[in-house]
């Protein structure tokens, strides 16, 4: 089955938005073995819209659509879509049923029967949305479906998660089941793990299906999309990769198998061990807590962090020494160490992590540029030390680098932490 | 002058990465009065980027494209351009040089002319990557541009801003300018915008150029696409838009014209006012400092924060009263004014900003459930206040709509700063 993803929005050609609905079909996919085919972005505009619906049509099973269902005059999508199919809008006592009782859960009165939302194109059934007061859609049309929902990002879930499933299944493939062997590296660019490291590695994994690399921070991300008639097949197949993987060069440079980011392995792992650590940010400005914080179960481990971004927080909230802020400065192997440990003391911490370099664009000296960080790490009965690393990327992407490099210098400690 | 805009890279289709180059071009093209007008994704593979392709190339006068020109396997843009326009590869001596002197820039030794980079489609001009090791592909086909850039955010970015101008400005209509007025408000639903506060809105702003509107996070932004044939033209229709606005019912909804974002006006405000501000984080563990910290600049005026996600450190670093948690928990208004007000005692700041919630999908209570915050404002020389808020979504939705929340706070309290 070929799915083919319409989203409608010039917001996203336009710059204004970033689309974030592509991954989250495709995450919702991952567990029925499904992928998207191919994904197109049209402008709010009846003809861009018709055109992209004909070049999806042609080439898949089943299209989805997002975007343009909601209340305001650029939300043409079911107008254009009931021209494209060339069906009559007509009131549907079934779209007002759900927008009524959807209306009813928001605690808002429905207009009533005038209201756009129960218009549908003939033959057309509406779909209820738990999340929001825009009815989805679905038909078919030949041997095709046709499933659209709005663009906000939480009731295009929302609508997945009730809906997809049931109405695409009559054209789900049985006969094989999908899986991603996701192997994440680190330390080493993608040129010299194929070229120097382990230069076979590439034709040994395609024997087991497709393989991509994705530089990815500081590591390179190897998948292996791994095609069997049954989970047996499939788990042999997988074992079969992470044997190659094993007895390779590359294996001191594998963190991890599978999709699950940083942040998670170091959560979970964390809270086995009942380990409580925290942050002394500086250059990264809060996003090592901020990305600790997204996962859930992070409040047992995460206890607290300091963003120190002044020097006079760092001295007086962290305890750095005035002298080591004068003579070595606020980027060094000694501040760092300093605020590793005062943040671990006050905090009553198991292991401390400190961030302190130079995102730029202003900042840096000759034994640090712009782009340098140390990572001072303070941990129970051990001595504090600190490491230093040089980057290149603008502000953004260095505060990225350096929580990278900060979150796995924690996955470290969190891993040999006894 | 219509733009395709290609993205290769079955990481996108797969949920592996969020595409973010397409938000790049259309930064990039908007000062010069362009805009992308449709752009799919493909995956790696030959048969879905010549169809890819073949559909750009009917529809649109430049054709860009992102992705697949790097050094591995599943890199096959340059092979698959070239057997869509029928093109031998061959030696480049110009690739050659441009890819020397790239890597000489990065201090490692360019392996010669068998590499793959010195090999180019027939008629194909390499482009130089200030940023990478990939060059950069050009070439005229009929009278359509193409345009090859490495997918590599910071790459595509980099070869953009280097060459593009240059090599479509033959195609440039000269003859007319365009620019979006936005209109950022805060606090109302679109329905309720358009349907009672204004409901002419629409009608008048579409005088002057094609309107949008788009909820987000707490508010919405209401666009105005203008075309005019000179920049007088363009900007007596931006006043008149502006008039519009300012003597309507939504002008107290309005926070901001323009496509700064929320953090960006907060730092530049801050500056001018010499106010230093930071804030004591339990719900958004951070999230609020690191967009303010994305800002250049924002070390003037962000001197730091506590993230505060253990009772104990509300207590012992912010002076958080032990009855106060005791008694009101640590999610309530109490919480909030003693986090800020210690925050700002410790800081020595003149604006402290403090959020307590449940951002789920853990803890809550009847009074404030899953989905509330308390946002805590300390002021030099005005009463400690705190502000509750509902909102609705998944944790990293709510923490964001928190964020939100905290940032329209800090820079009311910013604007009214004397």
């Amino acid at each position: 089955m070929k799915i083919g993803l319409l989203i409608i929005g010039s917001e996203v050609l336009d710059g204004k938005i970033t689309d974030l609905n592509t991954k989250l079909l495709a995450d919702f996919l991952r567990p029925y073995h499904l992928e998207i085919n191919e994904s197109m972005v049209a402008r709010d505009q009846k003809a861009s819209i018709k055109e992209a619906l004909k070049t999806l049509f042609e080439k898949n099973d089943v299209i989805i659509t997002t975007g343009g269902l909601g209340p305001t005059k650029d939300d043409i999508t079911k107008e254009t879509i009931a021209s494209f199919l060339d069906r009559t809008i007509e009131y549907s006592e079934a779209s007002q049923k759900v927008c009524e009782e959807n209306y009813q859960r928001f605690g808002r009165p429905f207009p009533g029967k005038e209201h756009g939302y129960c218009y549908l194109p003939q033959n057309f059934i509406p779909l209820n949305n738990n999340t929001g007061f825009a009815p989805g859609l679905f038909t078919s049309h030949q041997d095709k479906l046709l499933f659209s929902a709005p663009g906000v990002p939480r009731e295009f879930k929302s609508l997945l998660e009730e809906h997809l499933i049931e109405l695409i299944s009559s054209k789900m493939d049985k006969s094989r089941v999908m899986d991603t062997v996701i192997i994440r590296t680190r330390g080493i660019p993608e040129e010299k793990i194929f070229g120097e490291v382990v230069p076979d590695l590439w034709e040994k994994l395609e024997q087991y299906g497709e393989v991509s690399s994705l530089p990815i921070l500081m590591g390179v991300d190897i998948g292996v999309k791994i095609l069997a008639k049954n989970l047996d097949e499939m788990a042999a197949k997988v074992q079969a990769v992470h044997h190659i993987i094993e007895t390779s060069a590359l294996k001191p440079n594998v963190w991890h198998y599978g999709p699950e980011t940083l942040e998670e392995k170091i959560v979970v792992l964390a809270n086995q061990k009942k380990i409580k650590f925290g942050f002394a940010e500086s250059a990264t400005g809060g996003l090592c807590s901020h990305r600790i914080t997204n996962i859930s179960g992070s409040s047992q481990c995460f206890m607290g962090s300091v963003i120190c971004y002044d020097e006079k927080i760092k001295e007086h909230i962290l305890g750095v020494k005035a002298k080591t802020l004068e003579e070595c400065t606020a980027v060094s192997h000694e501040c760092a160490k300093e605020m590793a440990q005062g943040l671990r003391d006050r905090f009553s911490l198991d292991i401390a992590i400190s961030i302190t370099g130079f995102a730029g664009p202003g900042g840096g000296n000759d034994k640090f540029p712009v782009g340098s960080v140390c990572i001072g790490q303070s941990l129970r009965g051990k001595e504090t030390s600190s490491q230093d690393y040089l980057f290149k990327g603008d502000r953004e992407l260095l505060k990225q680098r350096f929580a990278q490099a900060a979150l796995h210098a924690l996955l470290t400690e969190v891993e040999n932490f006894a």
